[in-house]
C-alpha cells in the first residue's frame, strides 16, 4: 500500500470553491486561502437558523494505546462512508498541534484512504489560527509582566500619578498565566523569566514561571467552546491570569489587554474547510488536547455543519473517559446541541494492549507479536471495550463499536470479536471498519449502523448540572464516570477550591487532566479497573473557559521530545516537495 | 482628516486577483488567501528571466526621531505618484512585527492616503511568515534542550547504542541559539530554563537562556537573503547553534533539525502581494529589523518585483547608516541586483529633532513645540542630512531628499529647507513629498525626480568586500561608514572574533546592530557627530544568513513594552471590527 503522503498526492482533489458550494454554502460565505483551504463564515448559521439541525455523531474510542487506534481514520473513514450511501455529511476535527507532529506522533489527518488533504496543509500552520492563540496567549503574559515591571520600578503611587492608571499590585508569587509555545518542549516546563545581572531590574522582576504546550492554552478552550466572536470577547475578558497582593484576582480585562486578545484572534473564529479524500466537506477548529484540556471540536464548527449538512461527524480524543467526557459534561453544557450517537473505535492491538499481557510505552515501538492470535488477550482486553460501551450509556447516547481494522488483523478475530459484542445484553450496534484501506468503501457497514443508531432520539443526561458545588462535580466524572472508589484532593487543591469557591466560581464545569492510557490516572493499569482512587493533585481556574481544570497524577501540560524524534526524517526534496511526513 | 483606518475602511479595493493580474502574473503564480492578499510564486521569476529588469529605487531617512519619520508612507506614497505619472511601479515592504503593534509604535503600513490596506490584515498575522519563522526557531531550540537531556540522562555511549546516533556532547554553557517569540517581552531577555524540582532531571537540565524578538532571529535575516527555496533549505543547515565540550560548532544540520526547520518555513517563501490605497500592487515579505537585523525587504520580493514593474520601491530601516548601509553590504553582496537610487525621507521635526535642542526620548509624546517655526533648530539639524546625502553618495548611489510634510508645516519651513538642499554642492535632488494628505498626487514632484535620478547608471560600491578580514570589515562600516574615530572590540568580541575566524568564517559579512536614533552608538547624540568611538560588546555568528552581529551600546535583542502600551485602546467593536489600530 502507498504511503499516506503518495496517497494524498496522486488523489486528485476539487477547488475548496466547489466543495464550499456543494456543503451549500453561498459565495460570500467563505473565503478560499489557497487551493486547497477556505475560511468559513458564522453568517452561514444565521441565514439557516430556521433549519432543523442534522446528527451530531460523536467519534470515540476505547482506552487506547499510546499510537491512537485510528479514530480520526474513523471518522473521515465514516464520513466518506456515508457519502458513498447518499447521505449529505460533514465532518469537524480539531487542528493538529505541530508539537505532537515534530516529536512522536506524526501527522494528524487520518491516513490510508481516509485522510483530510492535503495533509501537509492541515498538519503544518493550516491558517494560523494556533499561532494566532499563541500570540493571544503570550500577549496577556507580556502585559502581566510589563506590569509588574512598571508599577514595582515607578512605586505604585507615582505610577497612578504617572499613567492614570490603577495600580494592580499584581503578587509575584501569584501569576497564574503562564507562556505557551505550540511545540513538545521539555526544557520550558519551569522557567525563571525577568532574570537580570546582578543588582539590576532592567529585564523586570525574577520569577518563576513555565510554558505549557499551546492546546493547553485556555485560549483554545475558549475558541472551542464559543458561540460567536462576542462570546469570545468577553470569555476572554473573564479569564483570571494572576492574584493582587491582597488576594483578589485579576483578569485580562483588569490588564486592559483582553480586547488586544480579541483582536489577535479574531480571524481564528471562523473555521476551515478543507475536504476529505473522497470530497467530504470538513471543518478544521481549535485543538485542544483531550488530556491536558478539553478535547473536543469546537462548538462553533458543530453548529455549521449540523446546519449544512443531515450527519456531522466530530470526534472527542481518546477513549471515552477522556474527550467523549469532556463533550458531554463541559462541550454540551455550552450548548444546544447534544451528541446523537456515539461511535466507539475498538482495535484488536488496542483491546490486546487493555489485556496487561503486552508492554506497551509511549515513545516505543508497538511490538508485532500484538498482531498475531491470541484470543486470550483479546478476551481479557475485551473487558475495556465493554466498559466504554456501558460508559456511553451513562450519558443516554446510543452507541455503535467499530472495529478499526489494521492490515495485519486476522478475519478470524475480527469476527470473534464481533460477535462478543452482539452478544452483548447492553444494546450497542457494531460493524466491521475498514476506512484506512478501502476509504468509504470500507465504512459503508458502519455508515448504515450510524444511519440506523440515530434514528432513535437519544436520551441524553449529563453527569453533572453546573449547579452542583464543585466537589459533587469531581465525583460526578470521578465515581460516577471513571468508576473511582474515591477522590481526594491534595492539600494544595483543597485551597485551591476554598479560593474558587470564596470568589464566586462554584458554577463552572470540571475538566479532569489524567493520563488517557488508562481509565485510572495510572497509565499502566489497563482494562476496566475498580476500586481505585483519584488524588487531584492541583486545581486550575480556566473563568473564561468555563471550568476547573483538576490535575491528576503525573500528566504534564508540555510534552517533552524523545531521543530520535519524527521531525528527524523530514525534509525538502530537490522540487521542494515536503518528505518523510506521515 | 480621517484616521488611517478610516481611510482604509472608505477606500475601495479591488479583488486581490485583478492586481495579481495587472501587475504582470499569470494566474498560476499567484493563490488568494482571502480577498486582499495572495502568495506570489517564484515561478515568475524564471518565466521572466530574460527581461531587463527595473530599477531599485531604495528609501531611507536622516537619523530619525523615535516615532519615524514616514519612511513607510514615502515608500508607498512614492509608488503611488510614479502610477499617477503613467508607470509601471510595484513597492516592496517587510512584514511588520507584531511586538511594536502591540507596544508603542503602532501599525507599519503607511500611514494617511499612503497605507497598505486593509491595514489590519498588514498588521496583524498577515499570512503567517513570521509564525512559521517563530516556530521553526523554536523547534531547533527544543531540539538542542531535548538532545542535551537525552544525551545526559542516559549517557553518551548507551546513547549512541540506543539511537544509532552520534552523541553530539553539546557544552550546555555554549548554546547560541535563544528562542524567539514575536512580543515584546521583557521578561524573557534573560531566563532560566530545564528547571526542575530538588534533586530531578525530569524537565532537562538547568541554563541560562533568553529570548530575542522573532524580527531578530537568524531565520527571518535568511528568509530575507535567500534566493530561492534550496537556497533557504541550505542556508538553514549552516546554522551554528551551540559548540560541543570540544568547542567545535554544532549546526541544525547536526541536530538533524534543519529539514524540519524548512518545511515549517516553505510557505514563507513566497511573498504575500497586497495592494495600497491607489492599487499599486505591494509585495510584503519577512521582516528583519534595521537595528538588531539587516533591516531590507527580501531579495525574492525585489526579484519578482524588478521583473514585472519598471521601478520597485523599497525601503531600508530607520537612518542611512542602519537599513541603507545594510541593503548595500549584506544585502547587495548576496544578490545582483544592487540600488539605482537612494530616496532619502527629511522631515522638519526630525531635523529639528537632530539640532539637539529638543529632548525625545523613545514612549514618550513629540513636544508640540518642534512643529512652530524654528529656523536655528532646523538649521542645526540640517547638518544631520548633510551627513546622510554624502552617506548615501559613499555607494556611488543618486539620492533624492523627500522631504515628507507633516500637517502642522509652514511652507515657509519647507521652501526654506528645500532651498538649503538645491544649493549643496553634492548631487542631490529634492522634492516635497505630501503623500500623507494627498496620497499619490502629493508625490507627483517627487516621482519625477527619482525618474531623473535613475536616468544615469548608478556607480554601485559597497564599503568591504567579503574577501577582507572580519575587522577590517568592522572598521570599514565603522569608520568608513558611520565616521567613527576608531573601533574597539570587547574582550569578550575579541575572543568570538578569534573563534570566527578559527573555524573558517571570515568571508561573513558584518551587521551592526546600534541605536537607530544616533548615528554613533549613543542614541542621545544628534546631529552629525565626529570623533566618536564605536565599541563592540558582542559578536553573534550567523553563518546561515552569511553575516556576524556586532553588537554596540546598549542595543537589545528583546524590547520592552512601555507602561501604557498600545495594546490597551485595540478592541472589537459590536461588529467584531477592530477599534484603535493606527
Amino acid at each position: 500500500m502507498l504511503s499516506d503522503i503518495d496517497i494524498c498526492r496522486t488523489t486528485s482533489l476539487s477547488p475548496i470553491s466547489e466543495i464550499a458550494q456543494q456543503s451549500g454554502l453561498l459565495d460570500s460565505e467563505f473565503h478560499p486561502q489557497g487551493f486547497h483551504k477556505a475560511k468559513v463564515s458564522l453568517n452561514a448559521v444565521n441565514r439557516l437558523k430556521d433549519n432543523i439541525d442534522g446528527k451530531l455523531v460523536v467519534v470515540t474510542a476505547i482506552t487506547p494505546t499510546p499510537l491512537g487506534e485510528g479514530k480520526t481514520v474513523t471518522t473521515i473513514g465514516l464520513s466518506q462512508g456515508l457519502k458513498k450511501l447518499g447521505q449529505s455529511v460533514m465532518a469537524c476535527i480539531r487542528q493538529p498541534s505541530m508539537g505532537p507532529i515534530f516529536g512522536v506522533k506524526g501527522g494528524a489527518a487520518g491516513g490510508g484512504y481516509s485522510q483530510v488533504a492535503p495533509m501537509e496543509e492541515l498538519n503544518l500552520h493550516l491558517t494560523g489560527d494556533i499561532h494566532a492563540v499563541t500570540a493571544a496567549h503570550n500577549l496577556a503574559a507580556a502585559a502581566i509582566d510589563a506590569r509588574i515591571y512598571h508599577e514595582q520600578r515607578q512605586g505604585y503611587e507615582a505610577f497612578e500619578t504617572r499613567t492614570g492608571l490603577k495600580a494592580l499590585k499584581i503578587d509575584i508569587k501569584n501569576v497564574v498565566w503562564k507562556r505557551v509555545v505550540d511545540h513538545n518542549d521539555r526544557a520550558l516546563r519551569m522557567v525563571t523569566v525577568g532574570r537580570n545581572e546582578v543588582n539590576k531590574t532592567i529585564n523586570g522582576y525574577e520569577r518563576e514561571d513555565g510554558f505549557d504546550i499551546s492546546a493547553a492554552s485556555e485560549l483554545m478552550a475558549i475558541l472551542a467552546l464559543s458561540k460567536d466572536l462576542k462570546d469570545l470577547r468577553s470569555r476572554i475578558g473573564r479569564i483570571v491570569v494572576a492574584y493582587s497582593l491582597d488576594g483578589e484576582p485579576i483578569t485580562t480585562e483588569d490588564l486592559q489587554v483582553a480586547g488586544a486578545m480579541a483582536v489577535s484572534m479574531k480571524e481564528t473564529i471562523e473555521p476551515t474547510l478543507m475536504q476529505t479524500l473522497e470530497g467530504v466537506p470538513t471543518l478544521i477548529h481549535a485543538g485542544p488536547f483531550a488530556n491536558i484540556a478539553h478535547g473536543n471540536s469546537s462548538i462553533i464548527a458543530d453548529s455549521i455543519a449540523t446546519k449544512l449538512s443531515r450527519y456531522t461527524i466530530t470526534e472527542g480524543g481518546f477513549g471515552s473517559d477522556m474527550g467523549f467526557e469532556k463533550a458531554c459534561n463541559i462541550k454540551a453544557s455550552a450548548t444546544d446541541k447534544k451528541p446523537d450517537c456515539a461511535v466507539i473505535v475498538a482495535t484488536l492491538r488496542g483491546l490486546k494492549a487493555n489485556s496487561g499481557l503486552y508492554d506497551l510505552k509511549p515513545g516505543m515501538p508497538i511490538p508485532d507479536s500484538i498482531y498475531g492470535n491470541d484470543s486470550n488477550a483479546l478476551q481479557a482486553g475485551f473487558e475495556n471495550l465493554k466498559w466504554h460501551i456501558s460508559n456511553v450509556a451513562k450519558y443516554g447516547v446510543p452507541a455503535v463499536v467499530a472495529i478499526n481494522r489494521f492490515p495485519q488483523d486476522s478475519d478470524e478475530e475480527l469476527n470473534l470479536l464481533k460477535s462478543w459484542i452482539e452478544a452483548l445484553e447492553q444494546d450497542c450496534r457494531v460493524a466491521i471498519s475498514e476506512g484506512f484501506a478501502k476509504g468509504g468503501e470500507g465504512t459503508k457497514e458502519l455508515a448504515q449502523q450510524v444511519i440506523a443508531a440515530c434514528e432513535n432520539e437519544a436520551n441524553f443526561k449529563p453527569l453533572y448540572t453546573l449547579d452542583q458545588p464543585i466537589e459533587s462535580k469531581l465525583m460526578a466524572v470521578c465515581e460516577g464516570g471513571y468508576g473511582a472508589a474515591r477522590v481526594t484532593l491534595s492539600y494544595q487543591a483543597q485551597k485551591q477550591l476554598e479560593l474558587y469557591e470564596k470568589h464566586g466560581f462554584n458554577h463552572l464545569a470540571v475538566c479532569l487532566a489524567k493520563t488517557p492510557l488508562s481509565i485510572t490516572t495510572d497509565g499502566s493499569i489497563k482494562g476496566a479497573p475498580t476500586d481505585f482512587d483519584v488524588v487531584i493533585r492541583e486545581l486550575r481556574l480556566c473563568a473564561g473557559a468555563g471550568f476547573i481544570y483538576a490535575l491528576c497524577g503525573n500528566v504534564m501540560t508540555m510534552p517533552g521530545l524523545p531521543d530520535k524524534p519524527a521531525f528527524m526524517s523530514l525534509d525538502l526534496d530537490d522540487e521542494g516537495n515536503i518528505i518523510g511526513l506521515s
